[in-house]
């Protein structure tokens, strides 16, 4: 069967491969590849920045964004052939840590998780796999054309989530989000921004294109001006951008008592002036609190396919600005200016 | 009666002075002052740094770690002559901001709080004052000689009771917890870190006088070195100086999934070169919190009685390194290298 991979540590590797149907000791239960989404990490992946082939292998498939259907299912299983299903990425290791141990392995101590498509297992950009039930999450059918986004759903659902934990450490009533960056990550977590009914404002640079115009459809409102210049100053705030100068907007835009979510992953090595006293300084008079977040366990699975059901589903079809099929994989990974979130179809 | 006063926005305006007796609309209770201790605030008020006079008058009345003895309560006060009390610093404003309004004013939205010998209300370096029931704290008669180190006891308490409850966002089970200076905030916070029964790592300049040894008899380790030449890295950093290259240091030090709790107020104005993209993608990829915390309301009072009640008496004594008669405050305000905290007496 066909599958999309790469040679890790080899840049440029990216190519379509034939290789064996999947093992049974991958799983009991056969899914059918329907799509994968592509995303930065794959980009950094491709770049040889990252990747790590299975143990004893030296290709990685590609994909962590997914979605497919049952082919054969055991009956104890609790799934049936033709469920519309999503892999779960991340996995702990058979001896887990204590966060892994606790069904927490997004908060893994140790580092010796798995993730389909990035770390030590392969991914989903192949024509079929095989996973646990435990390590599947069973999507509504109404879901079929955009449950690919669950994936990236589930971070902003762990995000939010996480705002809303830590919000309950004192009095918590925020009324005003500022979410930074208007690629998937962000345009997700505005859409869970907005359906916990608070006023969401979107800061990118993008002046025309598909951006601006999904923003004020979900009712949220689109700034294409630097946050400071906004005079905005937001309860919570989600950063989705990773680049330093926006992350600074961000740490001086917040109002008393926020919340700031990092998601962005930044690149290292840059030093940049910072006045580190004035920023302490603020956090400390006013509570704020600054919190970082990655990957997501199942209960944000979970959340996040509540938060899609729960969607326009017109608006999360524009999310997905192309669909390639997966012998056009190179035409997907080309950059497009008007692309939001691209999608190989099997 | 006398005071030790400031007049706001005057440098070395400090003095006694003698004042009239408190005014029955303070409140029902009159507590005689037994002791108020002097913190780094008390420096920067004398200083004009900071400071400001109740509404009409052209002084301060200076203090706000405070105790006392109530001499008359009205009998539906719950308090009675004799009572050991201590007056709560800040108070929500008439017309309270949300927070205030929830008994939260040390999370104050609108920054119109008052806080006793610091913004707007007379503070407790007087022989005499009144306060209304609920902004009083009673003692157990055992804290006679300790209970004025509740004040700065109960910022340690906000902060450790934020630890815990932002914890509570997902699997928590620190075992290292790591304080940066060891003044009688760093002191404290490193007393309910053990009676947390946690590891705790104290790290100061000082390599002789009191702190070492006040580190070691609480069973935590004193560390005269840089944080990261010690190769801790712990699930929950207490930071206490607001010194910014230790601020960066504790950033840099730290456990995946780790809490970091900011107290120390730092200078602004002066740029350091940081590299921001490194702390943030650290931040996300490790699921780190940082937050900063001030002041304290009802229930950290209470708290940090519980704490100061738990505690060997006679350690608490020792972080009370000078007691000085009132009318030697001048002496009380120099700085002498073997101090941790100095208290007047009244």
């Amino acid at each position: 069967m066909q599958a999309l991979t790469v040679t890790p540590g080899t840049k440029d590797s990216l190519r379509l491969r034939d290789i064996p149907e999947p093992e049974a000791r991958e799983g009991s239960v056969l899914v059918e590849t329907l799509a994968v989404g592509l995303c930065g990490t794959d980009l950094e992946i491709v770049d040889a920045q990252y990747g790590q082939a299975p143990p004893g292998q030296d290709f990685l498939v590609l994909g962590h964004e997914n979605l497919g259907r049952v082919r054969e299912a055991p009956a104890e299983s609790g799934l049936a052939e033709g469920d519309l299903v999503v892999g779960i990425v991340r996995r702990p290791d058979p001896v887990p840590c204590k966060a892994c141990a606790a069904g927490e392995w997004d908060m893994c101590r140790n580092n010796q998780y798995t993730e389909h498509g990035i770390k030590g297992l392969h991914g989903f950009a192949r024509q079929r796999w095989r996973g646990d039930p435990e390590a599947l999450v069973r999507l509504d059918d109404d879901l079929a054309d955009v449950g690919v986004l669950l994936e990236p759903t589930t971070i902003v659902a762990k995000a939010w989530e996480q705002i809303g934990r830590i919000g309950q450490r004192a009095f918590f009533d925020p009324k005003t989000a500022v979410v930074t960056g208007a690629g998937p990550i962000g345009l997700l977590a505005a859409l869970l921004g907005v359906q916990r009914g608070l006023e969401v404002h979107v800061f990118d640079l993008a002046t025309d294109g598909p951006k601006p115009g999904l923003v004020r459809d979900l009712g949220a409102e689109y700034h294409a001006e630097p946050l400071p210049e906004s005079g905005i100053t937001a309860d919570v705030l989600v950063e989705c951008t990773g680049v330093t100068p926006v992350v600074l907007d961000v740490l001086t835009c917040r109002a008393p008592d926020s919340i700031t979510c990092l998601t962005g992953v930044s690149a290292a090595g840059e030093e940049t002036e910072v006045d580190v006293g004035a920023l302490n300084r603020r956090a400390v008079l006013r509570n704020e609190v600054v919190f970082g977040t990655v990957n997501a366990n199942r209960r944000h699975y979970d959340a996040a396919a509540r938060a899609l059901a729960e969607a326009d589903e017109a608006w999360l079809r524009r999310l997905i600005s192309r669909r390639v099929p997966l012998a056009g994989y190179a035409d997907a990974f080309a950059d497009r200016p008007d692309d939001v979130k691209v999608v190989l179809e099997f």
